[in-house]
């Protein structure tokens, strides 16, 4: 308890508002929404900064077969980037049709049911904390392809910015927002530029050539199955461009009015980008022949025991030259809007995380807004998985990819799924009514439905390459974790459904408790026992008895003799404890009470310690709190725990005793009270004699 | 605290008692007192094992110097046999003037003052952690020696025989002494037997050859001074025989009467038996020709990829043939013996510890019996510290010995020291007494101050070469940790006596608090609320309010429309929370009222959920205990904590209720009071209307 307590200390304190910022009221929750051109940055910069890692994976998958093999990589290209389209096309509808920000979670909830909707639910989880490790993962790469030095310190500069990440989010989010408007910006404008300029080159005749463009690789030979299997693969990959398009819908809330429009806008705008960068990039990249291998080591030519530069990096030099001033800010760019992405995970995870605990399927500590109106406990949360994960795979993006993705196509084939069935019965409804009143309204409904279920028929066979080619590779692991997180979901849920049904109010429920004793455990007669006793005192129960458990008869003699020497005038009984515990005499006495007196309500009070220091609670014996646990078990008694503030309670006391009207600090105590006292209340000195005692 | 209460569950609680046995009462403390033929084995195994470290450690450190060194080792050897005798006969004196066991700590602290009583204290806790852990990593050593097999697994077993001591004692010192009699006893005859038979077979003509007879080592070429070094360090090292010595003085009160005779006796049996059997295995050793190296590489003819058999394996090898009967006899029972010895420890520091804790220099934890009598705390402290220790070193012997005695030497010293002082103080005090009167107590403090003398002398003289000779070799580290438990020991005494100045009764001290305000926090209209609200109505208050945090307008909308159709009969008051902080508006509260109402005792009513697994109180908000942890901070409040339990809680709760007379479990609660119901306590609809309130 007293350990506890120290959360109130002046220093964390003060730290804690210089890291966060002064708290925000509820109220001022509507004065942080976003205009358009601050939430492209903070949803987009996902979808955005995949195409980081997304063509380096697929064209990576594709190496595998031989440098010939590459050849085939725009087809593998244009499918990424058409089903990029598909799918944004497929959210706008979500968008227009579930604008709550619930998201494939609500749509699921809605129109598929409770397991549906818990395992959508799970999936994001999972993928969110994925989402954060990849783009760390990869933003660090790119970092590292800039500044090959720090490559010893892969992992620690990982969860450092994981950490980083955290703290800037506990601010809260618009502040956050003006923080990542630039990079994004800055690294869609850059790359633009790079690509431009790299096309021009290669018009010219003067295509750009990778450092890597030399190497060769000892090709597999493959079997014809081997082939499409590869290309598969090499498509799975190339999808991890894909994920985050679903932020943007997940964020309507968070947008100015007219939200769903203005949520329309800015998804599609983000997907034009987002095709964009991909195609432009992957098309750079296999003009100035970049290579990138799985293992490095497996590259003719280079050195492996330097770290391979990212292909962002190798085709900034090969446009810009090594080392120029374009190429480091390319780098900038990519890095920062890669750590921006995993920001957006700390904008999904604790909002889904506070839906769920609204709905019951997660602990309520989710639910609670933190002194910053963001819900600091997701977040927190999501931090120690990504960062568990970082280290666990070492902050490795080849093998983290190989994880990704799995979770955002289970939501995306889900929601697409519980999309068609919407706009079905949507369709079914107005069936019965006069078709000039709902011609419009059918219409659109048809073209929604139709996206949708193209949506779908991609979603779920993408879904079922995904899992094909990367089951063996890692993701076995994310598909025995969503079950279990859904199935936990499930059992949560049961459980405060449980208790709820167990603390509602009956019709029977009445009141009527009888009986009224008071009993003061008394150790040694010292000020926080007769601070106990004069609180029980002054709440004038019907009766007020000490209670002394003596391990030795000695002890209880001392005692006796002291009760007498001071007058104290509440009756002492003292009970013996051959086997030392405490709460077992106790116990005992009131039942013993109970028999003789009828049945009571017992209030017992225990002094407590208040300390300052952390230390000071191993010093202190934990006995008090120990009974109270066990005395709780008994049937009718409750506790009342009375502070007893010592000197070194004032680190965190201090805090508390703000300026209030006679409230100014007497210095050290020198009468009973130390915590009255200070509080200016007046006290008599009652002569000794029999208490109120009704 | 829910979840501390768990530790009362019945499967724990089952598993404590089949480990640990039935609890005893204070009174069975006298029935466990030792006889002579069991004190023995019990404070002797320390003294008694280390020869089967310490002639090893003197004879390898000896063979650093050259094979043709060796020959000096029976001059060092009977050093440390001499060394071993003015032990012995010192520390009869110091039973004889300070029976009550407080040893070395109590005659420092009468003789010398404070802060040498606390430098012996804290050289014994680090000498007892050592004690663990080299008799382990001997055991250890003997064991793998006999089954060589075992060497990958030398921590685990050193930390498994750890955990299985300390369960061992956690059953209490009784019945753990006939699990140790036997192998001590085997132990000492089966050495005796075998070092009388290597020297008749020697005076036979067949004297006894060791399988590393054979072996040579690189002798480094020393200077003169270099080989003075080498023969003290060889000192040092022989003199880890003599840890252990101080165990009977600080035992004397768990002697059977005459006590201090019967202590006395034990010690110089276990002298003379150590005595004999070091000078008889270094003897066996030598006649033998046994190489044991500090690196077994360093051995000419030995396959260092195998474990170097210990000195005492070789001899036994040696005398009876290796893998005959006698061979496997000696190392059992030597292992034995050595974690017996670990055993020691397991007797002196926890009451030690007890004894510092009770004299201020601990944490009061340390002085508190456990169920079986033992002080279960010291003992759980010292075996994690082993295990530290153990792991940290891998369990190697040979580093181990360098840190070793350097406690122990200190704690002679200053012993020897103070009783020299002792000795003195009597010869003053009787001077001016006549002479006829006090003859024979001046003789006899005559002898014992020249014994003590001598034994000051020569321990501190052993200090000083044990420092010169280890403290680059690791000893410094203990050198270290000496004077931090130090400070730390009169850190902790100054802070229990601040303490203690602080919550005395004074003068001053008076009852009068005046004034009896009742608040229930009200969150929703649920059945632990009203169980609060029904003890704050029985306990009557004069004054008693309903206070509803509200985050929200609608939040408390909703609860005062259920307030006014239950009919509740206190008066609600709601405060509104902009900040989402719960304690901060209550506080405010209290602040009003008192401005407006004068001061008052405030009694807060907390409902707490008891719940019966670990994982429901990640479920449950935290709330409950932020505030009572915030508010215990206001001046004049305490917190009474209703409990509710909810039905898990049976799992805890059940062992709890046992047969009480109307007490029966009323199964599944029906109406209001969980708790109550069970407790067969009558209830009372009463009508809706005003609470007694004075």
């Amino acid at each position: 308890m007293a350990h506890d307590a120290r959360e109130n200390t002046d220093a964390p304190q003060l730290a804690k508002r210089i890291l966060l910022g002064d708290p925000l009221t509820t109220e001022q929750v509507n004065d942080q929404l976003l205009p358009k051109r601050m939430a492209l940055p903070i949803f987009a910069s996902d979808a955005l900064s995949s195409v980081a890692y997304g063509p380096q994976e697929m064209l990576m998958i594709m190496l595998i077969g031989g440098t010939a093999f590459l050849t085939l990589s725009p087809w593998v290209a244009a499918a990424v980037v058409l089903l990029l389209i598909v799918v944004v096309l497929s959210y706008r509808q979500i968008i227009k049709a579930y604008p709550s920000g619930g998201g494939d979670f609500e749509v699921t909830q809605k129109n598929l049911g409770e397991v549906p909707s818990v395992i959508v639910a799970a999936a994001l989880l999972v993928d969110y904390v994925l989402t954060v490790s990849v783009s760390i993962a990869s933003g660090v790469d790119n970092i590292i392809s800039a500044v090959p030095g720090l490559n010893p310190w892969r992992v620690e500069l990982a969860v450092g910015f994981v950490i980083l990440i955290v703290i800037v989010n506990l601010r809260g989010v618009r502040e956050a927002s003006t923080v990542f408007a630039i990079p994004t910006y800055v690294f869609i404008g850059s790359v633009v530029v790079m690509i431009g300029t790299g096309l021009v080159r290669m018009l010219l005749g003067d295509a750009p050539v990778a450092a890597s463009a030399a190497y060769t690789v000892q090709a597999e030979s493959l079997s014809q199955a081997a082939m499409v299997l590869l290309i598969l693969r090499a498509f799975s990959s190339g999808c991890s461009a894909l994920t985050g398009v679903e932020a943007v819908s997940n964020g309507v809330p968070a947008f100015r009015v007219p939200k769903i429009r203005n949520a329309k806008t800015t998804l599609a705008m983000m997907g034009s980008i987002a095709a964009l960068l991909f195609a432009g990039l992957t098309a750079l990249a296999l003009i100035s022949g970049v290579k990138y291998a799985e293992n490095a080591c497996d590259l003719v030519g280079f050195d492996c025991s330097n770290p391979q530069p990212s292909l962002m990096a190798q085709v900034a030099s090969a446009t810009f030259g090594a080392g120029s001033i374009p190429f480091f800010i390319i780098q900038a760019a990519t890095a920062c809007v890669l750590l921006l992405a995993a920001n957006t995970a700390f904008n999904g995870f604790p909002l889904l995380g506070s839906v769920l605990a609204r709905e019951g399927y997660a602990p309520k500590a989710l639910n609670t807004r933190g002194d910053r109106l963001v819900f600091s406990n997701g977040m927190i949360l999501l931090g120690l998985a990504a960062v568990v994960v970082l280290v666990v795979f070492q902050a490795n993006l080849t093998n983290l990819i190989q994880l990704y993705i799995i979770g955002v196509f289970v939501s995306f084939s889900l929601g697409q799924i519980g999309m068609v069935r919407h706009w079905r019965r949507v369709l079914r409804e107005t069936h019965h009514r006069p078709l000039s009143e709902v011609a419009t309204e059918r219409r659109s409904a048809i073209v929604s439905l139709s996206i949708n279920s193209l949506g779908a028929v991609m979603t779920v066979s993408v879904l079922i390459i995904v899992t094909i080619t990367k089951f063996t590779h890692g993701a076995w692991m994310v598909f025995f974790a969503i079950p279990v997180l859904a199935l936990l979901m499930l059992g949560v849920k049961r459980y405060y459904r449980d208790v709820e049904k167990e603390i509602a109010i009956e019709d029977t429920t009445h009141f009527g408790s009888r009986g009224d004793v008071a009993i003061v455990l008394v150790n040694r007669m010292q000020k926080p026992v007769i601070k106990a006793l004069d609180y029980a005192i002054a709440a004038r129960h019907e009766k007020t008895i000490a209670l002394h458990v003596a391990l030795t008869p000695e002890d209880g003699q001392v005692l006796q003799r002291q009760w007498q020497e001071y007058k104290i005038p509440v009756p002492l009984v003292i009970v013996d404890s051959p086997y030392r515990t405490f709460a077992q005499p106790v116990e005992q006495y009131i039942r013993k009470y109970r028999e003789k007196h009828g049945p009571a309500v017992v209030t017992v009070y225990l002094p407590q310690y208040i300390v300052g220091h952390w230390w000071e609670s191993v010093l202190h014996n934990r006995r008090s709190r120990r009974m109270a646990n066990q005395l709780m078990l008994v049937h009718g008694v409750s506790i009342t725990l009375v502070p007893w503030l010592l000197d070194s309670s004032e680190l965190i006391y201090g805090r508390r005793s703000r300026p209030l009207p006679g409230q100014e600090r007497a210095g050290r105590p020198f009468a009973l009270y130390g915590g009255d006292q200070r509080s200016g209340e007046r006290r008599v000195h009652r002569p000794a004699g029999p208490p109120d005692q009704g």
